[in-house]
């Protein structure tokens, strides 16, 4: 019998202009993942869950429909038939979840990649990451009905990471300036993707389209060249951001009182309802967050909300 | 009696994904703009044109009506508004053109970018760079209808530029890596800008625009990692190419010949019909453009070439 903790933390796709094709990691809060292996132990199907604790009871228990146990399933396929590791014995399951559901924080690629990171070790590490991301980016699949892989794969792979193409999936890690802080807040209240989705165009106007991709390059050249003021002025979504912002109660305010407060840039974390800010300093952004969740007080919103400040991650899922 | 000589190279805008949002500047080659300035002698408009060559009588005379010399009239005007410096003298202009009209090489820009590279020396360099780019900017307007800036900027600065954002205008140079080569080839054949512009879509469908921008930014981060394998998987237009390259003949023989020749990616130069391809190496890049030039002499083509093999320019517009 032998026990490996995964850990992934939680992420943030679409970055304002970066829609579908940017995703970042920061280094708290994360999913917790143990798998206990019985290599005597047989069963029909190679994975159970044992237990699933902080998501009150809405995460199916079925290994094939839970995010986490299926991309196991997944990686277990795959190395019997790509790595002729055939393995006979059989998975416990445990996950912690310590992030909110349709948070938009990349709740189901956090499980995703922590058990992944769990099953790659547990096996004698027959993957690299690369390949591990694959299978995160199927767990979106079940998760949420589509495979975007802006959440999987900084999940797996820390950074920012940039999606040059889905078919073939071709990623690209950015590293993050040194100074550059997240403050992510989750206002208490719950966004479908699948309904996110819902509200966007399916054709923008090639003008708009213009604008995102110029916003696209400069917030990539930010990046690299540690450019903060571009970082700041490149974090601008003229696509998704308008349609979805009316989805968010007082989206508007929030992202107002961030940038006076000193941040960079603001924009809705995936398809919401969290809100990230980037900032240069964690003291901004620690002043960024409190201003932020006081406007997600203010009288004709009224929600409470969490808040966490944090670098970028730039190791991805890894092993406790 | 003071000369100056001005000089700008050709550009190539759009780049690919890059459509109005990036161009690049190579060394040669370039137009030519000679400014005399007659301080004592007065007249209604400070500017006149005293000879064109090389353009076959296509380009006005009139200097509110050609390129070269309305820039001239722009930044005169600006520095009287701006800097006051009240300019009451003459100046004569005698242009040289190389490069060939409605070719997709930047051919205003660079008379443009050659006359206010000119008139900032003649007058005592009272603008910077980034001011001359918006008189360039407008000369575009003069030149084909729209104040596009992808062969401008370049033009000016060097190097690739990227265009963030048009209003206000957010210019981001991205350096070049070192063993970046361009092959320019312009087919003797026009292909007008506006014409070119109007087989665009207005829309284009979402996910098209998606996979357009995550291109965009991997080739900003190719070229700032200077990863060539990157910038040639970059290198792809699921835009404008589509629908411009049935107007170049033999466009699609020709970027195959450059693909199957070593090149890492070959898309329309601006908006035709000059081709350009990336190669790691001169070598490459000469054996790259000869395969080009053959293909445009297939017999269902059977167009005559010139081309260009260059570096990226650093250094942009200057005084010879």
């Amino acid at each position: 019998m032998k026990t490996v903790r995964g850990f992934a933390s939680a992420t943030v796709g679409n970055v304002a202009c970066g829609f579908d094709v940017l995703g970042f990691a920061i280094t708290e809060p994360g999913d917790e993942v143990i798998l206990t292996l019985h290599e005597e132990r047989k069963s029909e199907c190679p994975v159970s869950i044992t237990a699933i604790s902080g998501d009150g009871g809405a995460l199916p228990l079925d290994p094939k429909k839970n995010t986490s146990s299926f991309v196991v399933l997944k990686f277990l396929e795959y190395i019997r038939t790509s790595k002729g590791i055939d393995f006979k014995g059989h998975i416990d399951l445990e996950l912690k979840k310590n992030l909110p559901l349709s948070s938009g924080m990349g709740s189901s690629a956090a499980s995703a990649a922590a058990a992944l990171a769990a099953a790659n070790e547990l096996l004698g590490q027959p993957c690299s990451k690369m390949e591990l991301v694959h299978f995160a980016v199927e767990g979106e699949r079940v998760a949420c009905g589509s495979a975007h892989a802006d959440n999987a794969a900084p999940a797996i792979l820390g950074n920012f990471v940039l999606i040059r193409s889905y078919a073939p999936l071709d990623l690209i890690t950015i590293p993050s300036p040194e100074h550059l802080f997240c403050t992510l807040v989750h206002p208490h209240t719950e966004l479908k993707t699948s309904f996110a989705r819902s509200v966007l165009p399916r054709s923008i106007p090639l003008k708009t389209a213009t604008q995102q991709w110029g916003n696209v390059g400069a917030l990539i050249a930010g990046l690299l060249k540690s450019d903060y003021d571009l970082i700041g002025r490149a974090l601008v979504d003229v696509v998704a951001e308008p349609k979805r912002a009316p989805l968010i109660p007082g989206f508007l305010d929030v992202k107002h009182a961030a940038i006076d407060c000193g941040a960079l840039g603001c924009s809705i974390a995936g398809s919401g309802p969290s809100v990230f800010a980037f900032s240069s300093s964690k003291e901004t952004a620690e002043r960024v967050g409190q201003a932020m969740r006081e406007a997600f007080l203010l009288p004709e919103t009224n929600l409470k909300s969490d808040m966490w400040v944090s670098p970028i991650c730039k190791e991805g899922a890894k092993v406790l």
